[in-house]
């Protein structure tokens, strides 16, 4: 087979609906922002990436883009050294609310290309995605209902279908709204919204009114290592993993030991650099990777591999994402023996995508993994069309959860440890 | 593409003539052991690997094709599992001389199946194996001289055209000739089996003789630790590194404190579940891999990519092998970004091989990694047949370098480290 070399990338930039979900930074903006990245060859096949949308990020992938012109979709390794030398000095990673501070820049940029370049090798091969990680060792991937604190709707706007859950009775009524929906088989809470009182209330509702489910919590980071211990202690047997309780790895190696059970994290071990010291540290139990800024699938594999050599369990976050990234998502947990955790996802928050229906289906809070040539997903024109035109009119162009809920209080102080 | 199913595999053991090469377990026999796998599938494609040939290890890949006959060659998260299965609680590692002892056998037995199944991969994508593993970021493998002691031919035999090396001059001799028919740019010396000031005398001679040279040592754990830091101060500034001077994780930290120069290691760490210890105790600055005991090319991989991060350096170690496994070699260094040592390999004290002339080939002490689909390299039935034919008539079933010494000298212990 001759080389496919990449001809370019048409990097769109596209927002979508996203209701009012809180976080310990703030709340989500109207739209939440992607771009995506359709591949081209010189064999006519396309293929197709999805990445955060941030300005700077934008500017990012078009060097990116330009810097991979003329290379194999198959030679990955020159991919990521090029994309590297291009991008040489430029290190502050972005796109995720500020609480993914110290990722690669370089894998961030490398990722949707990366996915991108195996979507067209396995077009080209026949082979679905999976194929080209190793073989898909499950076929259909769980994941879990990703709980919100939320408002009913935006300031100013109509109530959303979700409606409000500000306490444990409100998350109680939205997890059994979207586990009848979707079948998820876990629970995750994002939390670090309340005062941690109320945040241990409401996973104990959920674990009363959905026995046998696992609980995670997820507070990004939101306490000291004194009130981590605390809410671990009281949240003993309850708790499948704690995540991020507290910043850093000194202090999650502290809260580590002495909580009853494992510390996960998405925000103190994001790059490769960093799973060195978290290891001697003994700082974290469980890595929930992300292709996004773990470098794309083939480095996410890396990570998985050094987890299962290092004793760490492995887990998936997720962002806001449309329809690219859970294809990516599903191949790779598909393909990863060791990812043994339910995988995150915002996939029920989101109404709007710009794949045509039908790829990717939940039966039983899982996906199966689709088995077409590639990601086995496809670009609807008209849908890309309309949420750039979303993007252009919105007027979002940097993620921003903390100046977003400032206008709604103007007093709201995200820094530090809050409780 | 439907899948490309395993239908069986042909193993066939060979054993190829070898020299009387010394090391400090005892000397080369006679003849060296190969198994040869020609995977079959139901395309009709061929995937070829190679491993140890000794008896228990035959048995076991024979276990391990029946497991694997009906997979899909791009499966191979399921072939290892399989594998796994089939042989569960089987755990003495085999093949190498005593030397590697806790390798994993699942990896060791996996390892030429998966290159197999690479080689089919490759061949019906029209891609070379070094494609499938990132693509190359050489175009040609760098390797080491490979010195050793020897006796001028085994006993009760003629001389063979290498002579004898049994000192400093004989070992420059012995550089000098295959430095000059190969343009080899490194040189490592197989040590442990004489006094160590003799053998830093060999060193100092060949640093005289091959000025601007890398120089390495492997005297595979014959000495004490303070024999070993002896040894290490009185070679500072003239070797690139120290390979396994020492038996055991424990004593290379030791040495590795008071050392001036990268402990490397083929010995210590040689399996995944030893990579944490080795980091832990910061044993070793360096790791030779090799994919016969590694389980395979994706798993070195996953090696290389555990070394990058962990701040190890990464070099490759080499039994006596034959082409198919030269082949493999070449593709994985090709395509591992940081693989920066010169490889080793046994290459030069070979005359006798499986595969058809013409695709492997050195230059300048380098070989290019082939750019034909799959590995690239043929079998040479009518070569086969008779190193088949070899095999049965040498009546060599394990490889057993103490016990051919014994038969030169009845007295010789390789036990503890030996100075
Ligand atoms: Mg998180
Ligand atoms: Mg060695």
């Amino acid at each position: 087979m001759a080389p496919i070399r990449v001809t370019g990338a048409r990097i769109t930039p596209v927002a979508f609906a996203d209701p009012p979900l809180l976080n310990t930074v703030g709340v989500h903006q109207p739209y939440a922002l992607r771009a995506i990245i359709q591949l081209d060859t010189d064999a006519g096949l396309v293929g197709l990436g999805e990445t955060y949308a941030d300005t700077r990020h934008l500017a990012r992938l078009r060097a990116a883009a330009e810097a991979i012109t003329g290379l194999d979709v198959f030679a990955l390794n020159r991919i990521r050294a090029s994309i590297g030398s291009r991008l040489e000095g430029d290190t502050t990673a972005v796109g995720t609310a500020g609480m993914i501070t110290s990722a690669s820049v370089v894998d961030q940029v490398l990722s949707p290309f990366e996915v991108a370049c195996l979507d067209v090798q396995g077009q080209s091969l026949g082979r679905p995605v999976s194929d080209l990680l190793g073989g898909a060792v499950r076929d259909a991937v769980p994941f879990s209902a990703y709980l919100f604190y939320k408002w009913a709707g935006h300031p100013n706007a109509e109530p959303d279908r979700f409606g409000e859950a500000m306490d444990p009775n409100g998350l109680v009524a939205q997890a059994r709204r979207i586990i009848d929906e979707y079948g998820f088989t876990a629970i995750k809470l994002k939390g670090g919204v309340f005062p941690p009182e109320e945040e241990m209330a409401a996973i104990e509702a959920l674990s009363r009114n959905f026995p046998g489910l696992p609980l995670r919590l997820d507070p990004n980071a939101a306490w000291t290592p004194h009130t981590a211990v605390k809410v671990a202690s009281g949240l003993a047997g309850i708790l499948e993993y704690l995540e991020d309780p507290t910043p850093g790895l000194a202090g999650m190696a502290e809260v580590a030991q002495q909580a009853p059970m494992p510390l996960a994290t998405n925000m103190c071990v994001v790059a490769f650099d960093q799973l060195a010291p978290a290891v001697t540290k003994n700082a974290v139990r469980v890595v929930l990777s992300d292709h996004h800024y773990w470098g794309g699938l083939q480095r996410s594999r890396l990570l998985a591999g050094i987890c299962d050599t290092f004793g760490l369990g492995l887990s998936m976050h997720s962002n806001s994402h449309l329809g690219i990234s859970l294809a990516a998502m599903v191949h790779l947990a598909g393909a990863t023996p060791n990812l043994t955790y339910a995988c995150d996802t915002h996939w029920p928050w989101k109404t709007e995508d710009v794949v045509k229906d039908g790829a990717l289906a939940f039966v039983d809070g899982a996906v199966p993994v689709p088995t077409s040539p590639g990601l086995g997903v496809e670009i609807d024109d008209d849908a890309l069309d309309a949420l750039h035109e979303q993007y252009v009119r919105c007027g979002i162009r940097d993620r921003d959860d903390t100046g977003y809920m400032r206008t709604v209080d103007p007093s709201f102080e995200p820094a530090g440890p809050r409780w």
